[in-house]
This record gives structure tokens, sequence and C-alpha cells, in this order.
């Protein structure tokens, strides 16, 4: 069951790092749409390893091939099928970990659920995964630029290197973001943050860090009152992605100090719209959102693929040492920013299609 | 769509804080559970309003009725329809909010999304709503008991008054949050905590804080490895709650300036039995659980419902001042803990029967 | 999970027959939609048992009471909740079978599913559930009602006495089929049925019938190209109403006999509309609706409870003989008119709301 | 919504009949079951164009490869994505249709649903969409098998050409009807099929026909009480196949003609094991599987896709004459054969999943 998201544009996904390719199937996407196959290689693009000096130095060209849904260029509003072939991956790298459970990595705990695992790379649990949700994301993109909903992530920390969150404006953040490799609109930060990277990635370490992610002009009455709330939504695409431990939207964790009479957001109209005088709420009030932007935080884990010996043990319960080989990111923040967005699209695409039945 | 939570065991909810009574129905409860009635009931009267002079003074008793799927004291593994009687709704309260949005309630967002609202107490939008997740998460916690699997949420902080989390011996923990009103096991912390609330409530302000969960004796392999991992889900259930802006899993926002060699958890074997040495991880790795303990914590904001003079605009979009009346919690935090354990009970059982055809 | 039907506009159930009550949750109804209460209560009626001398001469009211999702007569777009008591229910009737597995039941089905039945009145297998259907299917037909969406059922045949179906006028057949308690629009026909039925009834035994159901107004473009097929919806819809056997639409079985060059239906342009000569099709082409009439037939069996001694078996699995008691059906036919229309009206609306996201 | 079939084992399909593939993504199979790929290809074989003189003479091989959820041999428990090329498509055949609406073809519903369509090969309503229902319905059925059951239809009439329908035994029935390219285990009758097929196809015209399916082994228990009867789900997987029109199971539309009486299956126990004297439940009571032979009739119109004259209406709507080339299926029951098993298998697999979460 846990294949797919979303209830009426959804994503399913399937495919492992090592088989032949992984892939997707995308229903619910309205016919009519026009696809900018460039848009969604650049996206992908944005993702893949070997993008730079500090991910990976794994290399794939990470090219999606589109199987249906799509004729002469228009969506047709049947599923569109993708894969993404695999080619670049070298199995024998995993050979010395088969009957290995590595620390805080999925070995254990899938051997545990089926009984048996693809040991090569991770299998299902493998980051490539993401891939295509980034593919499913750029299509979700093209529709809701059409209705002016406009998505940023960018990296606010990496370790202790943090900026302050900053909300606007989403175009220089946008263009001050992509211009370095760590995708911090901060230059100073970014420089700080990729000198960090380096020094971790040295040592065969890894870290963690902080996504930001600003969702400015979506309408007002998206969510759902009760399970389906907006943020609830939102929430569970992100900590979906892999290595993330945290979400907060609006005011988050540090609202839990506030009083009641700082945190509310007065209402006030302006040029005869509605808007709020604070936002603390982070565009959303009782989970729809209030027309205000939406804007929320994500918290990633340093990934478990280290490059230095460690303790664990194998299948036969006997305790070892193992020392992980392969290509690896010291920091998955920089490719995790386009995952960011496309979990973030999947969710308001689907709220806005589901919110159209809901009023007479 | 939005009002159903779960897979196979699954909850929908239904009603408004003042209709004749607000309910759920209970689909995928296995048959031939033993359902004892008193327990449920103790559950709901630990989210009751009234409990105690730091909740709201609206009494209601908060009896829930059976109407099927119950036969001779046994589930029959037919849907448990269940209803909730509003007895004590004083709908005039509300007659001077008809057409006024309040700062930062759903007031506004429903209109937007509806057209039209039953603003009689917040209608749907009330917390009440949750009461009858506490009915079926009573029930799951009845058939998770069998399995020895035991959730427990306590109050962690409220506003700057905060304990660093404990997370054994759940039974010492459970004892001693539920001998003060506030739910808190620090006895110390919890007369703070009762005392800011006190002041709080003194200038009809409200406060907000942070509730901590821990669940013991999860066997390996719940949660499934991409969309729908364990952790994705209890943060989904957990955000779905009215007033909550935030959540972590094990390690959390903290695990983002951590390095991954000192984020990894160490696999041992003890007495036979695979351990990890830390647990940053959280119980959970790959979205499936690891057979450690689970916790994580969650934020809510301070209520937005204040007694206060506030600044705002009503459905002609003219800015007036309202005074909101009523009988409301200035911390929803100590009823709040009932329904996080509810909420963490519907997905544990959920992912423990998924899990049931996984496995060959 | 087999409580739900629907999957925009959807209606779960719950409730066994000899509870406090049955009841359902509608979700997804649009707001802004009147809600004539007097129609709803009609359309049970029409249901009810104890409605003539050819129905069961059990009496029960079927009073619909609605808990939520109405506010000042509209709906709110949120779920309505409902339940409609069960006021006549003589369990003792039914002690005597509690330990029989009464001849093509559920009885013994249910007992081997769950471990365990409500053995009163069949439990969650009565046919009282499908009041909670009629109740859905009401306000459903209310929202169809506005885009002219018109649906009927009568009785074909009881037993070997059968009318030829009548397409149009569908005014003219409604209340032809509502002037007689069989509800078959050929008064004579109705009459034989009528005097076929009472003959059966004195014998203690049932018989079975077909019932022809008419759309007129559909738009084009609703129901889904492969497994959601318009008829695959409707066919689920009927085969899942207590004693129904069998489906066709359109051709149906006779089509099989045809040749293609008979069969195909020939388009053509008449006052600017788009018809087809002829309407094998029964207005559904690939799964979606084509304009033209929607029209099906859907076969019931005689009611299994008939009031002779019969062998069977009991819990021990000896072998004996039992004599069922009660107040039952001869023919379920009249009774299920209006059943056939709710289940209609269901998919009719369900597919109406998939279809507002489909084109851009 | 509507390209998902089944809720735990679910099959998701994609594509057009002259994309590069078709495909789908298999959920919920469990791990380890060995996949046996020569049985899953066989079963493909069955259905291919061109494998007999009566069949299309389009020739495609059929091969599919998978791309995930298979490990050294065996299925791993997560999603099995599998392609199969669209080899032999001769899109230029088509565009002469791309401006018209062939009669009893899905090119005008498609176009008022979608406002475009792929108008090669039908698109997605073409019946190619099939063989991947027949890839999932062989991994099926190799999992159904370790229980036992075992699920045979074949070709029950053609045209005016019918033999009565038997019953067993299966394994002979099999044997026979696998001997003649029409699928029907009466070898005289399947003679004059043979003939009946030719001279339609002599004329460029086509023939429905009947298919007969059973099912022998399933297990007491399967199947939900209320709107997912086992005989519902069977009757949706039915009528979702391209041309069916009709679906009966047990005594079906002749069941209507019979008394109570005569219709009731009487239990008896027959060494040890409980049994029905009679079978006209054909299976299934109250929507649940209750230990006997399954079995069921499905309906085929005639194919509309015929090689003479006709008249129609393009999209001008203005009237026009046709004549539609190609290579078609003079009738597709033989064809069909391996398609109806197919879904079947889905349904018995997917509730026999279900059912593992009932009885505690």
């Amino acid at each position: 069951m846990g294949n797919s998201f979303g209830k009426i544009f959804k994503l399913t996904t399937f495919g492992e790092s090592h088989g032949d390719a992984i892939g997707g199937v995308i229903e619910g996407c309205p016919s009519n749409v026009n696809v900018d196959l460039s848009f969604i290689q650049s996206e992908l693009d944005r993702r893949k390893p070997g993008q730079s000096r500090i991910t990976t130095s794994r290399k794939e060209d990470d090219q999606v091939t589109f199987l249906s849904g799509i004729f002469e260029g228009k969506t047709t509003g049947t599923p569109i099928g993708f894969i993404i072939p695999n080619t670049n991956s070298r199995s024998k790298d995993y050979s010395n970990i088969k009957d290995v459970y590595r620390p805080s990595h999925a070995d254990y705990t899938y051997e545990e659920k089926y009984g048996l695992r693809d040991y090569r790379g991770g299998g299902r649990s493998s980051a490539r995964e993401t891939a295509c949700r980034v593919v499913a994301g750029a299509i979700a993109k093209l529709v809701l630029a059409k209705y002016n909903i406009d998505i940023l992530a960018y990296v606010q920390s990496v370790g202790d290197v943090a900026m302050s969150p900053k909300k606007h404006d989403i175009n220089l953040l946008r263009k001050a973001s992509e211009e370095n490799m760590v995708r911090c609109p901060n230059a100073e930060m970014a420089k700080k943050m990729i000198s960090l990277i380096e020094q971790v990635k040295k040592k065969g370490d890894t870290v963690g860090g902080r996504i930001f992610c600003l969702i400015n002009g979506v309408p007002t009455g998206l969510g759902e009152p009760v399970f389906d709330k907006l943020h609830a939504d939102l929430g569970k695409a992100m900590l979906s992605i892999n290595a993330v431990k945290g979400f907060e939207y609006g005011s988050g964790f540090d609202g839990t100090r506030m009083k009641g009479s700082e945190h509310n957001d007065v209402f006030e109209t302006k040029s005869g719209k509605v808007i709020t005088q604070t936002n603390y709420s982070g565009g959303i009030q009782g989970g729809i959102s209030n027309g205000q932007q939406i804007y929320f935080s994500v918290a990633f884990k340093p990934v478990a693929t280290i490059l230095t010996d460690q303790n664990t043990i194998d299948k036969s319960k006997d305790n070892i040492k193992i020392k992980v080989q392969g290509r690896h990111d010291p920091c998955v923040l920089p490719r995790a920013v386009p995952i960011v967005e496309a979990m973030a699209s999947l969710v308001l695409l689907d709220h806005f299609l589901r919110n159209k039945t809901t009023k007479w």
C-alpha cells in the first residue's frame, strides 16, 4: 500500500537502485497540460549524483523516459508511466555487505520485515527512489505554475552552520540559492557550509542539516479539516523522504513558547484582499490554506553511510567490524532541495484538485 | 476524503461540536477482541473538559455509546459505530462570532473553502472531534496490549518550562505523569507548569508546549519502505491534531547538527536479541521498526481562543474589534496527552495488521 | 475495508439489524446543497418493511436522524453522520437459530470468517443495512437532480412473470410503477406478480425476479477508461445488494449472440446534438458515458428465509431439521427498487465529482 | 483513480497501444514467492495476438520485462514494476480515423471526457492494456497455487453456438479447452465455434459470446459482508474487461425464476467437511466464500471494429462514411479466457490477503 502518494494526483513508484530501472506511474494529471520535457530533466539534474564536488562522485545521467500518458506534447489524462534506467550501478561494491547489517541503515529492518532483501545499494531503501518523485513533482509544478503557485526550497543549515530563514523575495532567493553548489541563498553561509562538508568528506564522515521551504500564491481553501490537514499531508510528504527526522511549519517548535496573544495572526483587509499582519500560522489555519505564504522546515540527519570502521553484527548475529566502501554523499542537503520541492508540489496539486469538488 | 485515518484499522469520524452528537466508525478491528468499556471511558475521561482547574470549565460527560460491531462483549469483525452526544453546548455563546473571523481560528478558511460554516463552537474544526479518536485509540490499545505494545505520552514543556525528556521506566513515568493535573512526570516541573498555566489563564491568555511520546514493545518490521514509513504516518497522525505545529522523532532537529559517526546506532547482540547501543534512530530505520523504543516529540501552539480584545475583520471585510467569550482551555497540553496516545495507537495497530500480509 | 462505497462521494455504513441503531457517514457531499428531509424520508418509506401485504409484516418506521454535516438546512461540506434506530427488533425470534447454519444464509460463512457472529436477524448480513444506502442515495439524488440526471428502477419480472423492458417515457414509467405495490409499470403484469407473490407467501416460500433501471440525462464523460468503467462500478454497486446474482447493461447477455454489424451504434447529429441511432451500448462506451440513456438489469434470487422445514447442520456439524420463524419478505423485489436507485445514484454522483478534475 | 485494482494485492497499469510500452506496478505481493518466469510468459502467450487463424493477424511477442521487486528469483515484497514493449504497432493504420468517431468505440467518449485523445489504436481504451492484467494475474496464480486455489475459464458460447456449462473435472476441462484454438472444452462445439468465427471473419464482421469460469479450492471466509462481497468484486473485475456486458454467478439470471425452497443449498457434513447438496449459491453466501466451487459467467459483445462500410460522424459533427482497416479479432473470446482467469486471480488473492487480518 505504501508505494503511492496522493489521492487524486497520485504517484506510485517502483524500483531498486540496482535493477534495470526505477520508475513510476502518475495518475490523475489533468489532460491538456503542456509537458515541458527540458524542465523535467532540469529538475532531475538538480537532484542527480555527481553534480558537484560536495556530492557523491557516482555519476548517473538520470534520463527519464516517458512511456505513456503524453501525446503530441500534451497530457492525455491517462496514467503517465515513466522509467529512469540505472546506468551506473556497481553491484560488486555491495557484495561485502550482503550478510551484514550496516548501522542505521535499513538492512536489518528489511530483512526482519520481508525475510530477505536486495542488498545491492540498499535496494528499495535507496534514496535513488526519490528521482521518481522529482519527475512527478516537476509535472505537478508545471500545472501549479498555471495558477501562480510557486514553491522554493533551500538549505538553511548544515551542521551548526545556519542562516536565519528568509521568506522573500522568492525569486531572489531562488536565484541566490541556485548560484552555489550547496543551494543556500546566503552566499557567506553557503561558503561555510561547503567548507564544512568538504572537511567532513575528507574524514569519510557525514553531516545533517535543515531545508527551508516557501510556497507562494496558494489560494484559500486547500486542505481538509480533520485528518488531511494541509500541513499534516506536507508533514507526511517530508517525513517520507530518506533521512528526514522532523518537520515544523509556521511558528513550529518555537511557537510552543509563545502566548496566544502573541501568536494570533490578526486579519486585516489590504487593497480589498484579506491578509494577516503576522504569519505564525504559516499560511494554514484549521488545516486549510488562508492565502498567506506557507513555510516549513525539514530536519535531515547525517546519512548513515560513513567510510570509517564501524562495529555491527552480521546475519548470524555475530559482532563484526565493517568498513563500507562506495561513492556516497557526505551531506544530502544540496541534492534534497529538489526532492522537498517535488513532494510539496505533489501535496499542493493533489489538494488543489481535491478542492475542485468541495463547493457547489 | 479527509475524514478517515488508517488503511486496515480505519477510523472515520463525523460531527460538529454543537450538533446532536459526534461519532465515528471503526473498520478493520479484528473479531474476538474483548472490549473493556470501562477502560475506553477512562481514556475519554483523561481528555474530557472540566477535569481540573487548568482546563476549560465547560463540563461534558463525553459518554460513548457503541451502536454496532460488539456482541456479547467481543468485537465481531464488523464496523464499530459509536456516538458521543453533545450534552453541554451553549450555542448562544457563539452568536456574536457568526459574522466574524476570529484570528488564527478556522473561521475564515472554512468559509473560503465551503462558502458557509457552522459557526457554533468552531463546527468541524472544534477539538471536540478528537474525542472520537480517543475512543478508537482505546480500542486499538486493547488490541496492542495483547502484544505488549505499550504507549505513553506526557507533557514535556509548557511555555518555557521544560523537563529534559525521560525515556524510562515507562511504568514509573506513567504513574508520575497521571499523578498531577498537567500530566508531566517530573513533579517539580509539573508544579511550575501548573502555576504558569494559572497565570496565563488569569490574563485570559493561552500558552503552548510539547508532548513527548514513548512506545515500547514494538516488534521489528512495522512500517513500509517508501511513502508510508512508520514515522511518516506517526508524523501525519500528530500533525492532524488541532494546534500541532511540529513533529520530530529520534534525534529530530538536534540530529541535524550531528556527524554520521556520532549518530549511527551500532548493532549488537544482547542475550540473543539484537539491540542498538544508542537509539538516535528512534526505533525506526528505513521507515521500519527495528525493535528498539520509538519516541517522538510534538509541538503545540498556544490555542487561538483568548479572552482579551482583538482586532480582526468580519464577513463584509470591515475591520472590527472582538472579545471572544466562552469556556476555553488556557493550555491544551494536559488534555492532548490521551489524544497523542490515541493517534499513535491507531498508527501502530494499522501497521501491525498491514504487516500480517507481508512475509510468506 | 469493505464498509465504504465511492471514492469522492463516499458512504460508510455500520450496524446490525438488532443493535441499537444502524447508521452511516457520507463524505464528499459538496457544501451548500439544500437537504430536503421529507424527500429522504419518502425514499426510506419506499424501502421500509410492512408497507404492503406482499412485504414482511415486520413494521419499522425507519426514521433517519442526521447528526452532523447539515446546518440551517444546507450541507456544510463536512461528513454527514446519521443513524436509523432499530425499533422493532424481536431478538428472541432468533434464539433458536443461534447454533444453526440456515441454508443459503450467511450464518456459516460469517462464523467461518470471524469465528463468531451476531446471530440476531443475520447481524451485519441483514438487508436492513441497505436502509443506510437509501439515505445516502437520496442525498445523491438531490444533487444529481440539479443536473437533470434522473434515475428510475422498476420490477421487470417476478419468477416467470415478466414484462419486456420499457425505456420511456421515464415519468410515465415512474408514475405507473409507484401506483402498485409491486412497483411494476405494466399494470396487468403487476397484478400477476402480486398474485404470484401472494401464492408463494401462503406456502411460506419465496420467489426471485429482475429489476430494470433507467438513467436519463447523464452528461458525456462520466466513468474511467480501465478498471473504474462506469458500468463496472454500477455492476459492483448492484452485486453488493443482498440477494443479487447477476447484472447486465445495454445489450447484456443477449448481445453475445449478435454480430458487430448489428450491434454497433451508429452516431448521428440531431439538432446539433450527438446521438446514436440504436443504443446497444447502454449509454456507455469504453467505460465512459456517451450521453445516451443508461440502462441495466439486475437479477435477484429468491430470498433464503423460507418458513418450511429444512435440513441443515448446526455448529457441532450435526445434521438437523429447522423451521425458521419470524416475519420475512416472500419477494424482495418491490422493496429493492429504491435500493437499486440509491446505489445507482451513489455511482453516478461519485463519477460526476471525479470527472470535475479531469479536463484542464 | 481508476487505473488500479485491488486493495492489498494491487495492480496499477499504464500505457497505450501505440506508445513505447505498456506496463504496470504490482504492490502487496508477499515476499519470498518463487517467480516462474516461463509460466508468466506462457500466460501472456495464451492472450497474445496472432496465435491462431481466428485471432487478429497482428503479431506481437508480448515479452514482459520485470524491472523491480524480484531478486534472485524471488519476490522481495517491494513493488514489481514491469513493461511490455509495443513492437508491432503500425500507427499509420490509424491516421484516417484521427478525426472520426468510430461507432461503439471509445473515440467519442474519450474526446468528450479529456478534450483530446491518442487516436492510435484506441489509445488507453485498447484491449492491449489487458496484457498487463495477465502478467499480474499470473503472479497471483503462482501464489494461489500454493494454497491449491485453482482457476479455469473457457469459452462457453460464440454467437448462438453454446455448450451447457460443465463444472468438473477441472483438469480435464482445462486440458480439453486448451486443445483447440477457441478454448472450448467441448470438442464438437469448439469446431462449430471455429467455423462460425471463420465465417464471420470472412465478412469482415465480428461475433460475441460467453466465458465460463470455475474456481476450486477456495477456503471459507474470503470476501466481505457489505460492499466488497466476493462476487461483487469478481463482477467488477469482469465488467472492467473490454467488451464485457454482463456477469452472473451461481444460479444467476435463471435463479430469478426459482423458488426459495428450490434454490436453498442444504448443508451437510461429508467426511467431516461441511458441504452443500446443491450449489446455486455459486460458492459464495452473504458475500463470503463457503468452501464450495465458485462459478460465474461473463458476457462479451461482438467487438466494434468491423471491416465494412459504416455511417458515423467526425469531429465537426458531420455525417460521414468510414471503412476501418487494420488487423482485428473477429471474436475476442479465445484471447479473453486468460484475461478472465487473471482478473479472477487478482480478486481471489487480494481477498485472501485481506482475510489474514480478520480473525484474532
